[in-house]
């Protein structure tokens, strides 16, 4: 099945030539799915260049039935931006502008194919801070972050991305354009339709640009590595560092042991700064905006203050700039260090902070009585209560028979998660890739609101059906 | 119009008879409104104890299609909880448990009828903090709070009540009950339904608990009174304050002169605290977590460089809790002085912080030409731009002749906020007072979507009809 010519033509004359994308070598990049566990279908990739262009487009699909895949930077990670045969591929490329920046209103207006990178750049060039920070931030955009509401490393100090925005432009399923671009610390006028479409995936309406919200610089951080030989202190170690800091906390990042040596082992320049090995370890950053400021000696009280509470058993504080980057590299490069191990079962959850040396674990052993030898190499935002539960193959197993496993993992993981009052989807969303995990562990009365206000709001069910919730089954 | 017998009935099976009032005298309260301008009409109120008490009442007003007004405090200054004869009122004082507090997860899980002061000292007896803190406190419930998206005294340091909150508890249109309770920093499943109901003032379901954040209990602040010669100095003044304070602005008020008047000539204890009079007044508070801080050196600092940068003329630092509960005193006690002055009209709007001056500048003259005399006492969250623009009554006007002006002088108003991108109800809600202000000034897609959302959840229309949207349109 493929696009009719005769709708064919009207895109161009939407859009011009520049913006239809036919050819299959072309159309790629737009058909891959950063897991490798999907591939595109769709034969027409169309690339608007302002809102005015992607209305013209939703309109015209929405005459003809067409069905929508809105896509940014493609780098999600649940299929949330995958393609059927006879979807049409709308990609925000283009929308690239930064259309304004305001330091004395805090606030930066941004077109939705604006790379994080960018926008993190150009509030630095304004002596501001845009906080959002994750590893596709190279080429992910805005509009995608939005739209799956991206987390990444500094939730913990300045929240999601539903966070750090104030407004949105949005190109309904009808093709209306909705201009709710405030720049407003305090709006409240009727329902909070913004966070509808944060978080939304593109299913309710197409995010074409936002107000973001902007901070004061940081001037100063101190960083270090800390050893813990036991994971029920880590939410204590947490609440001390934030008490101490004055909640200026700003990344609180969990390695296990098996995680650190797989980075030590596949990543270049990344050693084990301790003399002996420890089971848990956490990457503790303050960070401030004031300058002239006593951070590091607020920072070396906590250490000591934790230490004197036996909360962690050493610490390596970062006493240069590369020693730093080396400690980050560490936590970064741990999906890639991963895949050097075999395959993976993944899991990105999240429990209340208190819980999470309860999973660990429950999760932990749990998995190890289904799969023998299987190598648990968990990490992520305990801050957040995030954990990338990941699960390293057996060394004596194949991958295949390890993959087969993929389903009976996800139950037992995620129905631990689901007894703790847990998340399955902590900041990865839903996409394609986990519709089922949610049908079953969402409440009915849930799932229930979610159907009607997708039929409310998108009736004709023409944006991104098969995400999050599936157009058969609504 | 009264509710039948039968109905009536088969509430008193529902909730006790503790739990129906009929009598006049005891219906009192409920029928109140904060700002005198409306009465309440009905004729019985339902006073639930739990949330299965209201999901039956619920049900009960669904299959008898009778409509109800969820009524936490009865504080609202919008009229979100006037009823109207034949409806009933669904009060939530008597679920008022603490029903957890966790300090390690920095969560507390109250039921909608807690008082908010209750919640304040719950929290600090907890060793945290939460944060929300408004003139009603004493009264005011935490369901109502919710439900209006209550703003108040430290959103630019924490967010609205929307921010605060993690995860709720709902009764819905047809009396099921919505368990989303979840204590998650970050949880991307789906649509985020919680913030349909934060801000949804009762209309969409009923908030019968919610999950709140904590934070570190606040060690030391400081505090001054600041004087301005030119209010295009304030936005400025801020940005340097929340760079050299690390971001720990906790207040940032503005007053103009003839507030400060009023509140030296009517309220005990508040004086004046310079030689001489000064156009403008912002009260600044920084402050901190931390123990053993340099908070003083850092506030003294901030003055001193605003005073090179010529953004403030003069500055007194309360050097006292005495003194800091006086300056207080002289900011929340305005609408209290006000009104000696006789009659007010008010607005409570907000516009990008960078453009308060100039709103200030344009609605202050625009309605000088309109009422000669007329004595703008605007004060309020300048740090969120938003302005409590309140209109005290010429001298030698009537305060019958003022009052009919209400309309005109909204209208004046509410244009210039509108041609500033700004909002007519920054932090009040919409209630049944500022239904057709929102007609007026939202885009029309907005208000689409509103009804749409609306017609899902509550297809009935049986939850606070007249509030926010008026049933007769939809």
């Amino acid at each position: 099945m493929s696009v009719a010519d005769h709708i064919l033509s009207e895109l161009y004359s939407v859009v011009g030539a520049e913006g239809v994308l036919v050819d299959p070598e072309a159309l790629d990049p737009f058909l891959r799915e950063e897991r490798g566990r999907y591939r595109g279908a769709s034969s027409l990739v169309v690339r608007p260049s302002s809102v005015e262009q992607v209305s013209a487009i939703v309109r015209l699909c929405a005459r003809h039935a067409l069905s929508l895949v809105p896509q940014g930077g493609n780098t999600g990670l649940c299929a949330g931006a995958v393609s059927d045969a006879g979807q049409v591929i709308l990609s925000l490329g283009r929308m690239n502008r930064i259309r304004s920046i305001d330091p004395v209103n805090f606030t930066m207006t941004v077109e939705a194919g604006v790379v994080l990178e960018t926008i993190q750049k150009a509030a630095l060039d304004a002596d501001r801070f845009f906080p959002l920070s994750l590893g596709a931030q190279g080429s992910c955009q805005i509009g995608g972050n939005l739209a799956t509401n991206a987390g990444g490393l500094n939730v913990l100090r300045y929240g999601n991305a539903r966070d750090l925005c104030l407004g949105l432009e949005v190109v309904l399923a009808d093709g209306r354009i909705w201009n709710g671009l405030k720049r407003l610390g305090k709006d409240n006028t009727g329902y909070a339709l913004k966070h509808l479409f944060i978080g939304g995936e593109g299913t309710l309406g197409i995010i074409t640009a936002a107000v973001l919200k902007l901070f004061p610089r940081p001037l100063e951080k101190q960083t270090a590595l800390c050893a813990v030989s036991d994971v029920r202190s880590v939410p204590h170690l947490l609440a001390l560092a934030r008490s101490l800091s004055g909640d200026q906390v700003s990344a609180f990042e969990l390695m296990a042991r098996f995680s650190l040596e797989l980075a030590c082992r596949h990543l270049d320049s990344v050693t084990d700064p301790f003399e002996s090995p420890w089971p848990w370890y956490v990457l503790v950053e303050f960070s401030t905006t004031r300058a002239e400021t006593d951070l590091r000696t607020v920072f070396e009280r906590f250490l000591e203050e934790a230490f004197e509470q036996a909360l962690i058993g050493d610490a390596v504080i970062a006493e240069s700039g590369r020693q730093d980057a080396a400690f980050w590299r560490m936590r970064e490069g741990l999906p890639e260090a991963q895949k050097h191990e075999g395959a993976s079962v993944k899991h990105d959850i999240s429990v209340p902070i208190g819980s999470v040396p309860e999973f660990l674990e429950r999760a932990m052993q749990a998995v190890s009585q289904a799969v023998p030898g299987i190598r648990p190499c968990p990490f992520g935002h305990v801050g957040d209560g995030n954990i990338h539960f990941n699960l390293t193959q057996p060394e004596t197993m194949s991958s295949a028979d390890f993959l087969a496993k993929w389903e009976d993992l996800n139950r037992i993981v995620h129905d631990i998660v689901a007894d703790m009052g847990g998340s399955f989807s902590a900041e990865h969303g839903i996409g394609r890739l986990k519709v089922d995990e949610m049908l079953r562990y969402k409440a009915d009365e849930e799932i229930d609101m979610m159907r009607r206000i997708k039929k409310a709001l998108d009736p004709q069910h023409i944006l991104n059906p098969g995400v999050i919730l599936c157009s058969d089954r609504l």
